[in-house]
């Protein structure tokens, strides 16, 4: 699982810095999360190719989340992409975008698919073979979701009790890992599900920015290995976190710890600190494995 | 006059290259044309102040020349504008803003007037005591309009014939010049429209991208001090040109010669070429007085 940082700060794009977007390598699949303005430059700059890009997620529809993505889907056009390109995100995405392609006379020359939410329940909006993505609602001053990665074991856990009680041999173990049922001596056919469970889920990855200080997720980002939560303001701005709906360096560790994740990496810093060590430092005091968020930076875990 | 290019380049924007934007000062005025994605970026790389920008002409609604401009205008309420600000573009460029700003729930806090734009012909758009702006009307696969800014003399002119007939002393002169009438010693007082014309218009500069190679502005660029023409192209890939309605770097020297336009820059570059003065090279065989636009580059005049 690898993260790539293109862009982590708050508000407004800046010489120096970027707004909100990262994209999520998982199984061998690019997950593009948020999208702000100049999300296609940094892409270029980390040398990530477009054409592995086939989900966008967005989490909510202020601009240093979203702006970037017109210009994304009007680069893949004239890239002359042919893959699906599937985009989730709140209602009224869908209108935005479209609006600026029919005004522009520049539909798309690929299928371009729109997965409006709306949900304040979290709900599984992708799932294949190797990757499962749920919603995970958040208060903001808009409708806004973080979304929760699972990467998927391909092979089914063995059923071992029922398995025995059939006298099964080992050589078939594979077989019904992979989803095969299993024709006994005696010609009857025992089918997979009763020979396996679901697999197990392995690595995940919650997404978590913009909101405020929220215990209502904790069930949902339960025991992840790694949550990226947003801390826009150190505890000496706590007021202006809950007016404008944020969160505080110390509140984001809090998080972290009630929800027992493995790592914590910070980020949506506000441009107001000229230094984002002082993060870590006031979270540090809370949780221990954190990780700071920068433009560029690139996290495997 | 001062022109200062934040972005020249055709298309997408690249790591080291930025779609259309300009920043024309006129008069002590900020003129922004055209808006691409990352404008913002560059006017702060230039360190040209956000608030000096109170109009800003949108030749047409390609992405490349106006993707940045929700992000600047938001970026504007952020930084607590209190200036009216004049958005001059195609009919749909409003649509296109206000949805934004209501699905995001973020109206500007300063009065946003939009001047939208639908007339084929010549028309002024903008007057007041310093500057003018007229439309130049382009050929492109969309409704396109180039814009050609005239920088009036405060001074009128002075009829000398009638002044003379009068005897009126030279010290009245400038009186005059600044639109004051003259009371004579008989009395009779002489009104301004009399012994003054319509002031001289001092330098002009022409805007002109995207279009076709069209003859039909010449009437409208005539003469100007500084014409800035797109040439997206280079002769050997004339027929693209002709196919995407762009100019090539020849033709938009025949433009510039035959408008006697005193200077011309040439923009808009396709990035398929490695080197811009391929683009000086073949238009220097028709034209003489050529500048390369290049991002970051300023050029007084």
């Amino acid at each position: 699982m690898k993260i790539h940082i293109l862009g982590c700060y708050a508000a407004t794009p800046r010489t120096f810095t970027n707004p909100t977007s990262q994209v999520l390598e998982l199984k061998n699949q690019h997950f593009l999360i948020d999208c702000g303005e100049g999300t296609q430059v940094q892409l270029r700059k980390q040398k990530i190719k477009f054409s592995r890009i086939n989900h966008i997620f967005i989490s909510h529809l202020h601009g240093d989340h979203f702006y970037g993505l017109i210009g994304l889907i009007s680069t893949f056009t004239l890239l002359n992409r042919e893959n699906d390109l599937h985009v989730y995100g709140p209602v009224g995405i869908k209108e935005i975008i479209l609006l600026q392609l029919k005004i522009s006379n520049s539909y798309t020359g690929y299928n371009l698919y729109f997965h409006e939410l709306s949900s304040t329940e979290s709900e599984i909006i992708f799932e294949d073979e190797k990757v499962q993505v749920k919603t995970i609602p958040l208060k903001h001053r808009v409708y806004t979701n973080g979304y929760l990665f699972k990467e998927k074991n391909v092979k089914r856990k063995l059923n071992l009790e029922v398995i025995e009680r059939y006298k099964i041999d080992t050589c078939y173990y594979q077989k019904i890992q992979f989803g095969g049922d299993v024709t006994l001596e005696d010609g009857r056919t025992i089918p997979n599900a009763e020979l396996s469970f679901e697999p197990d889920y392995e690595k995940s990855y919650a997404f978590c920015s913009d909101t405020v200080y929220n215990e209502d997720i904790l069930p949902i980002i339960k025991d992840v290995d790694v949550l990226y939560h947003e801390s826009t303001f150190l505890e000496t701005e706590a007021h202006l976190a809950e007016k404008t709906m944020h969160t505080t360096a110390k509140q984001a560790a809090q998080i972290a710890k009630n929800a027992n994740v493995k790592n914590l990496i910070m980020g949506h810093y506000s441009t107001r600190y000229g230094n984002i060590d002082l993060f870590k430092e006031e979270a540090g005091t809370i949780f221990e494995n954190i990780h700071l968020a920068d433009d560029g930076k690139s996290f495997e875990f």
